[in-house]
C-alpha cells in the first residue's frame, strides 16, 4: 500500500497544475506558467496532505481485476494510475469550494489554512473549477496512453458521481437540511450522493481498468456503497469522539451547524455497530466477486472502519 | 442556424437537472429529484437566455466536416448535439461562478438577477459545479451512442480548454490584472485563455465529430483563435458603446472596475478595426480549409464581430 501512495504522490505533483497541460501537445508558448496564483493555490489544496483514500480505492480495484493479466498491463496500469488522480482532484477540489465562506466557512483542512484563506476566495473558487477540468484531462491523454474506450468509461464514471446524481447533488440536500430532522433514509440518500458516490466511482474506475465479469462488477458495487457509507458514519462518530488537531479539521463542527448525523439520530454506540456491521457486508461482496486478488481492497475497508483520523 | 438553435435549447432543456442522468441507466430510487433547489438554480443558470453561439459553432464545423458523408450521420449528428450543449455548460458554470460576490460581484445577467441573487452563494456555487460535471456526463453517453474515441476526444479539448491551461487560467490573470497597466501582447494572452480558448475548442469539438485533414483541422483552430479574439475586441468594445438594458449585463463594468481592456489600449476605433481585421482573418482561414460547407461557420463569424449584444 505504501509504494501505491507515494505513486500517487509523485504522479500528483507531476500532473497539478505543472507548466504543462497534462493531455496535449501544446503550443510552446503555453508552456510558461501564465497563472502561478492558480498553480499555487491548486497545488496546496492537492499536495501534501490527506489520506489519499480514493486513489488507493482506485488502484486496489484495477489490482483485483488485472490480477494475472500481463498482456497490455502498461496502459491498465497508466489508466489506474491516471483514474487514481482524477478521483482525488474532484476530492480536493469539493473540499476546497465546501470549506469557502458560503458553504462551511471553515478556515482548516488537514492541519493547514483552508484554500480560500490562504489565497483569497476567488481564486480558490477559481482552483476549485480548474480542478475539476484537470480530472477529465488527466483521464484523457492521447489514445496511445490508454484506449479511448476505456478514457470514455472512466470519463462516464466520474462525472456520473461527482454530479447533480453524486457528490454536487448530496451537498446539496446537505445544505437544505441544515436544522431539519431527517429520517435516516433520508440521511443515507444525502450520504449515499455526497461521499459515497464517489467512493463507490473510485472502485468502479479502478474495475474499468482491467477486466471483470458483470457478476464481479455488481458486487464490487456492493463493496463501494458499503464503504462509501461506513466512511460517513465514521466521520459523524470521529467528528464526536475525536479533537481538532488529531482530526487536522474542526472537530464537533456538525453539532455545532445543527446537521442531522449518524450519531445525532442512532447514537454513538450504534453508530459504531452499524459501520462495523458495513465492513463485514463489505468484506462479504468482495468474496463475492470471484477475483483473484481482493487484499488490498480488503485492507482499503477496514482502514475505512478502523481510522483515527 | 434558427433550426440549429431550437435544436440546442431543446437539447439543454431535456438534459439539464433532469430527473434522470444523461449517460446512464440507474438505479430507479435515483429518478426523483433529490436535490430541487440545486436542480433549478443549474437550469435557471443555462435556459433561457444566452446567445448559443459556442453551441452554434460546434454544430457548424460539424456540418463543415460531415458535409456530403451520409454514413454514420446519426452518430455524427448525436455526438455533435451533446458537444455543443456540453460546451454551452462550461460556459454557462463559469457566468455563474464570474458572477459571485467574491470574483465579479454581479447582480443582472442576460436581463435577469444573477443565479447566487435569486438562490444563495452556497447553491450557486454547487449549481455551477454540477454543470461541469454535467458537460462531461453529456459526452460520455453509451458507446451505441457516440464512438468512444470520439468521447475521449470531445472530453479531450473541453477538458483542456476550460481548465487552468484555458477558461480558468484566463480568468486567474484577469483578476490579478485589475488596477495594473498590461501590455497589448498580455491582455492577448489573457483573452485567448479567457474567452478564446473556449470558442476555439467549440470549433474543434465540431471538427472532432467528422472528418478532417491535418491542414483542415489547423485551418479551422486557425479561425476558432481570430473569432475567440474578435469576441473579447467586440466585448470591449460594447462595454464603453452599449447600455445595461441592451446588452443585459452591467455595461461600462470594465472602466468602472478599472480592468484593462482593447478599447483602454487601443482606443475605440482602433479596437473596432481591429474586430474587423481579425473577421477577414478567420474568412481566410475558412477558405484555407477546402470543406465543402463553411456557410455556417462565415456566418457566426460575421455574427461574432457584427453583433450589437
Amino acid at each position: 500500500m505504501c509504494a501505491q501512495l507515494l505513486r500517487v504522490e509523485q504522479a500528483l505533483s507531476d500532473w497539478v497544475a505543472s507548466n504543462l497541460p497534462a493531455n496535449s501537445s501544446l503550443p510552446v508558448d503555453l508552456a510558461v506558467d501564465l497563472a502561478p496564483v492558480l498553480s499555487q493555490a491548486m497545488r496546496y489544496a492537492v499536495l501534501d496532505g490527506g489520506k489519499r483514500l480514493r486513489p488507493l480505492l482506485v488502484l486496489a480495484a484495477a489490482e483485483s481485476v488485472n490480477f494475472g493479466h500481463t498482456a497490455s498491463s502498461e496502459k491498465a496500469s497508466q489508466a489506474a494510475l491516471r483514474a487514481a488522480c482524477a478521483v482525488e482532484l474532484i476530492h480536493a477540489y469539493s473540499l476546497v469550494h465546501d470549506d469557502m465562506p458560503c458553504m462551511d466557512n471553515d478556515i482548516l483542512r488537514r492541519g493547514k489554512p483552508t484554500v480560500h484563506v490562504k489565497f483569497g476566495e476567488a481564486q480558490a473558487l477559481l482552483a476549485g473549477d480548474a480542478l475539476q477540468a484537470l480530472a477529465f484531462e488527466l483521464l484523457t491523454p492521447a489514445p496511445e496512453v490508454v484506449d479511448t474506450a476505456v478514457q470514455a468509461t472512466l470519463c462516464r464514471i466520474l462525472a456520473l458521481s461527482a454530479g447533480c446524481h453524486g457528490m454536487a447533488g448530496g451537498q446539496a440536500i446537505d445544505l437544505a437540511s441544515v436544522g431539519k430532522l431527517l429520517a435516516i433514509d433520508e440521511l443515507h440518500t444525502m450520504h449515499r450522493l455526497k461521499t459515497g458516490a464517489l467512493l463507490q466511482a473510485s472502485v468502479m474506475m479502478g474495475a474499468a481498468c482491467g477486466t471483470a465479469s458483470p457478476a464481479a462488477k455488481l458486487a464490487l458495487q456492493e463493496y463501494g456503497a458499503a464503504i462509501g457509507l461506513a466512511f460517513q458514519v465514521v466521520d459523524d462518530v470521529l467528528d464526536v469522539t475525536a479533537d481538532t488537531a488529531t482530526l487536522g479539521k474542526t472537530a464537533g463542527k456538525d453539532a455545532d451547524q445543527d446537521k442531522p448525523t449518524f450519531v445525532s439520530l442512532l447514537g454513538l454506540d450504534a453508530s459504531k455497530a452499524y459501520a462495523d456491521k458495513l465492513l463485514q457486508q463489505a468484506l462479504a461482496a468482495l468474496a463475492r466477486t470471484g477475483l483473484g486478488n481482493t487484499r488490498a481492497l480488503q485492507a482499503l475497508a477496514h482502514m475505512v472502519v478502523n481510522r483515527t483520523t
